[in-house]
């Protein structure tokens, strides 16, 4: 699970080997996962475009140790990223520039929340806003997110402000509990395919790993779905972990899943808290996509929707408005946990991680303004994510290929294995690379730790004139290939339609 | 210098011992030293009502040993800091609150500000803003930085967008140049007194200390006023930190200085600079109480002034609005390197720091409006800082109490040493209490780490009836007690109009 090529990072506080030198994020965004990614492993001299990782060792001697693993996370994603942004689509001034199919974001609602964030009960300046104020965050605020979480994650009590800590993001909270909940070099067990800048989001500041769940697409044993999480394989992991001398504190559950567009039932989630309070394992339940479920009869429940939690004291949500309110400049998330010992500490780093009053302000009254919610962003929203889902998958199965996408989230986890030769990881960047070269970014799995060569996640929350131009320059990259294998691999194309458990 | 009570904070990334356990920042604002300083030394237990050093041992079973050391900081804030939000001054609702000279907050021009950044041109809301940025800020903000800081640091030749990153604040800047510079453990020096809550700021993530050069009031050798910077002063505490183990990274100045509310000449700074290059040692020169020298006379000098610095790649510079536009809460601060290794490293940590889009809009419309800055705000707040540094300082003058403030800041440094019978922290401590117990809040000198017991920090920037309260109150707690020194030490009164150098 941990291999450590030591190169000259040498402090004990560094962050080391591929499971946190892969480069998840970007230099200019959270979820560039796919276009930047670059392995420092054993096989990154073996990628053709691959930065040199001789220049980890180089005399960038103003730096410690760490400030050059963190500046190389930087300048990893620097060449995906410059590419991109240097030939970014625009349809009046750049019409041949690059689609950008593989940055999480949703872009079909900036009408709605532009409009939103324009009006005057929105816009307040007044001197408590200016001063400095609690770290947690305002209480007017902290009541808000208890009140908004309470509705729509339709928990059995009224969840409580004293529980609540804002910051500028899900990104921070992860830094944060990492730092609080592990010592250095310490682990949180996290499900593979998943949200890959995780990876450094608990490495840069925490020194914290990720001790992986490979999950695999063929669907064997008790599994009735590709990927699918099982107490079982909680266990496996946890075993190896321990055998490789890597002790967990904690496990990380996306739901709804990032890549795989997939949520855990009740039943599940409820086997997987019960397996960490088997073991005192702390569990970060990362819901930032709760509210971008935009088929409704999909059953979604937030955790904080249980009856009871196994283990209340080692559970921690996190929410942001990033997804859910297509905003992730705006730099707002929230953790919820009522583990006071762990809020307090979250809160004292928050001095790192504080967002401006005016920006708390403008968020307390969104949240609070549950009509305009309710009655016109979540149904449009979901409306429009749902119109955009339905002409990806469609393209997607005219063009035969097997998908995952269960109707949440922003993206569709897509199976181009036949489109690699000899299966190799290698061939998935070349790929990619092709894709790009036809100016459609995507995100390749291996971004994700998948584990099977050849997945990609495509990005759908888009206006329609760039979905349609991405797919099409999608469709040229796959025609100009001739598909080598002959069968075709047992995943299946599932839908939302197809895809209830 | 460095003494590590280990307690049981055993993991190596933990930061240790008094330098770094001390608590100079507060739960719920940057600057609240002096009123809720505990110390975790030998010391403590005798000091009535602070917390009880066992609990850093305790089963906090929950957090990690540096989570525990994180909440710890939190914590030992409280009592404190409840004591004065539970009573809070208000003119109308709570006359008989507790007034704060303690927080260095600019309260005198929220008029204006709430003006300013209440205008239709402040107020944008836009997809791009919207949506994942450059970590570094966008770039139409880092152009107004660069223009900014060329215009009011008086650069010989303009200053360059590329050299700037923008983030939360100036404690997150602290914290990413810490981590960035120094391996955990290492340290920078910093004269004392200072702006104490650096020390959590690079020591809660990146585990990094400080090595003090200590000053002192006396003037003896060839200083020419109270505590004095000298390369001597600096050298001897560089050869002690290496004879201790310590290794030294950088130096940290502030100038204008807090708590002193001095500043360094041109020439002081370029023999300080010309020491850490000699060293190759990083220097951070924090200017955020740059344009609040209310004294035009005095002098003072950007490090980016200078005409050549001596070690340019070892040089960075932090600026940000909490102080000179007296806007702690909303949390925007800069830094300015040429040194693109440690610009694009902090950049990276940035994903952790960022602010909102939003935020970043208003603030590139503030600082580009150089007619309002020069013709209104400035002059008016320079005006506002004076009369109160006036009023506060012929108050004391009054008292016969020395001090020393010479024409920047918001603070004046009280020499109430003639008030502690013994001359110990123990009695400042009580002293500080006793003010409390008045309603008055002060900030005392060990939370600066100021050797000699007995100095207060005194905030005047805050409107004229609360200033009069408060130094009513200040002195009804004086004329309570007996002076028992005989002879005053040696400290003169310093005014501005006495402390040109």
């Amino acid at each position: 699970m941990f291999t450590l090529p030591q190169k000259d990072f040498s402090a004990p506080t560094t962050c080391l080997g591929p499971t946190c030198m892969q480069d998840l994020g970007s230099s200019h965004g959270d979820d560039l996962e796919g276009e930047c990614s670059r392995k420092l492993d054993q096989k990154l001299p073996e990628l053709p475009g691959v930065g040199d990782p001789a220049m980890l060792s180089s005399d960038t001697s103003y730096l410690s140790s760490r400030g050059r693993m963190i500046k190389w996370f930087w300048d990893s994603a620097e060449e995906g990223y410059r590419t991109y942004h240097m030939d970014e689509y625009d349809e009046n001034k750049n019409p041949s520039g690059i689609i950008n199919l593989g940055v999480s974001e949703n872009k079909l609602c900036f009408d709605l929340l532009s409009w939103r964030l324009s009006q005057s009960d929105i816009q307040r300046v007044e001197p408590s806003l200016l001063q400095y104020a609690d770290w947690r965050g305002h209480l007017f605020l902290r009541e808000e997110v208890a009140k908004f979480l309470s509705f729509y994650c339709k928990s059995p009590a009224p969840l409580r402000p004293e529980n609540v800590v804002v910051l500028n993001g899900g990104a921070s909270l992860f830094s944060a509990l990492a730092t609080v909940l592990c010592e250095a070099g310490e682990a949180f067990l996290i499900p593979t395919p998943y949200y890959g800048a995780i990876t450094q989001h608990v490495c840069l500041y925490g020194n914290v790993r990720l001790a992986y769940v490979y999950l695999d697409s063929e669907v064997t044993g008790l599994d009735t779905r590709p990927f699918q999480l099982t107490v079982e394989k909680l266990e496996t992991a946890l075993r190896e972990a321990h055998s490789e001398g890597v002790k967990v504190k904690g496990l990380i559950l996306i739901n709804p899943q990032n890549p795989l567009g997939d949520i855990y039932s009740p039943e599940e989630l409820q086997e997987y808290l019960v397996f960490a309070k088997r073991h005192k394992l702390h569990v970060i339940v990362d819901e930032v996509y709760m509210l971008s479920v935009f088929e409704e009869s999909f059953g979604y429940r937030s955790v904080l929707s249980l009856e009871r939690l196994p283990d209340p004291q080692r559970t921690h949500v996190m929410w942001a408005t990033s997804k859910d309110f297509g905003m992730s400049g705006l730099r707002f998330g929230t953790l919820y946990t009522e583990n006071q010992d762990v809020a307090t500490a979250v809160a004292s780093l928050c001095r790192y991680h504080g967002l401006s009053g005016l920006v708390q302000y403008q968020m307390a009254q969104l949240l609070r303004d549950r009509d305009w919610i309710n009655q016109v962003y979540l149904p449009e929203n979901h409306a429009r994510l749902k119109a955009a889902h339905t002409y990806v998958s469609e393209e997607l199965r005219a063009l035969g290929i097997p998908f995952l996408s269960r109707g949440a989230g922003f993206f569709i986890w897509v199976d181009l294995r036949k489109y690699l030769p000899k299966g190799t990881f290698e061939e998935e960047m070349l790929l990619w690379r092709r894709f790009l070269d036809n100016k459609v970014l995507l995100s390749f799995g291996k971004a994700f730790e998948c584990k099977e060569p050849g997945w990609f996640r495509f990005v759908f929350s888009d206006q329609a004139h760039r979905l349609c131009l991405g797919m099409q320059r999608v469709r040229q990259v796959l025609a100009g290939k001739s598909q080598v294998a002959e069968d075709p691999p047992p995943s299946q194309s599932q839908e939302p339609s197809d895809q209830r458990r």
